[in-house]
């Protein structure tokens, strides 16, 4: 449904990454971006919300983080590789530490256990695409 | 791929709409935000760039709209329906100027080909979601 | 200390708006989105976390919102008026929302009194372009 | 006029940097975030629009970037200072970089020696506290 393969397909410019890696990544990104949010929600709605501080604040920094990431890919006219490098660096720092914290109670909630598969997704898909650059 | 339908099944909030209306509607807005990133940045690659500013402004505009009304219509705990019916109106009239626009020059740029379509779709799931609010 | 003044009077594009009100309106709202941010991050570390459900949310979607019309205003070049204005007006819900639940605890939260005062400005900021337009 | 400084003076978490430099980099990004955005929107409005590709596509990079760590940055409840450290040499990247892009043409346009001198100041902001974590 993702329409990230078939921007790549139809941009004039050219770009450094394996088109399929990087529209991985950005769909990963989006993705991501959207389950940390509704995580951070759905945690907001548990009884015990004051116990799930880490994991709301976490959330909440790596949902920004990967909507940055998937708008920094998204753009290819022009491309500066140090950004790209110093942006899919910091997404899989806050990929692993908000993927950790919500494996962390997985059992207890689904939205973590799904939050927790999104995070791994986009990590690898950010790490995929630094080993390439 | 999309996550929104998962989030939903497992968050403990009710929420006022239908859902897979509501998944359909998240998954539309942030498709979209990325659809219209990537066009801006393919517009910006074209020779004819200058002739693209208005699709650009566009693109730039849609894609900050939609990717707040996904993460408005991800958050379900403690609803607030005069905001979200505010949000799905601002965001249904930039779907539908972008898409109006990239539809003008859809045969000469395969990019707004499929950027169209993605504001058509996300316009259709705010629409759906105001009929129901 | 804002930029937004400066930028506009250093832009090559015309703009429809009064110059200082547009400038204002910039300003209010980036601030607004900053003092959101951070007051749901300061509700998420009261005592009483569980009641400041509602507040959380709210400053969550205003930030989002707020953010958003920021950068549609900060954009002149190729200016579309049906954008701007159904922008302007889901900012000045999302801050009449948000405004008026953190004005309804600021006696107890010192950060729900300056976030008040900042969507107070803001909705202040949208209703005044949104006058002129 | 930002409220970066009061929220913190409010909030009942602690926080581990110097709340003058924490309230310095906050307004440094948000601030940055908007130049950049209204420096790409200038850019646009240029007749040599065809030769300002590279500063238009580091311009919306930064603006992303920058934003997301204005709002990580404003998140201190339950704090992950990898993650912290992450975004902050993130956008310290992405400030060098469009920093010296406009300021290789600020001679010849306004709003890139303002967007230069804004994004020097949040790439200090950056580094400063990168050198107390």
């Amino acid at each position: 449904m993702s329409y990230a393969k078939q921007m790549l397909a139809t941009t004039p410019s050219a770009f450094e990454f394996d088109a399929a890696a990087l529209a991985e990544c950005i769909a990963a990104c989006v993705d991501c971006a959207q389950a940390c949010t509704a995580c951070a929600d759905a945690c907001l709605g548990e009884d015990m919300v004051a116990e799930l501080r880490k994991c709301i604040h976490l959330d909440l920094d790596c949902a920004d983080m990967c909507a940055t990431t998937g708008r920094v890919l998204s753009r290819q006219t022009a491309y500066d590789p140090a950004i790209t490098t110093a942006v899919l660096t910091a997404c899989a720092a806050a990929c692993k530490a908000c993927g950790d914290e919500c494996a962390s109670h997985a059992e207890m909630h689904d939205h973590c256990q799904v939050c927790a598969e999104a995070c791994r997704r986009c990590e690898q898909g950010c790490n995929a695409l630094l080993g390439q650059s």
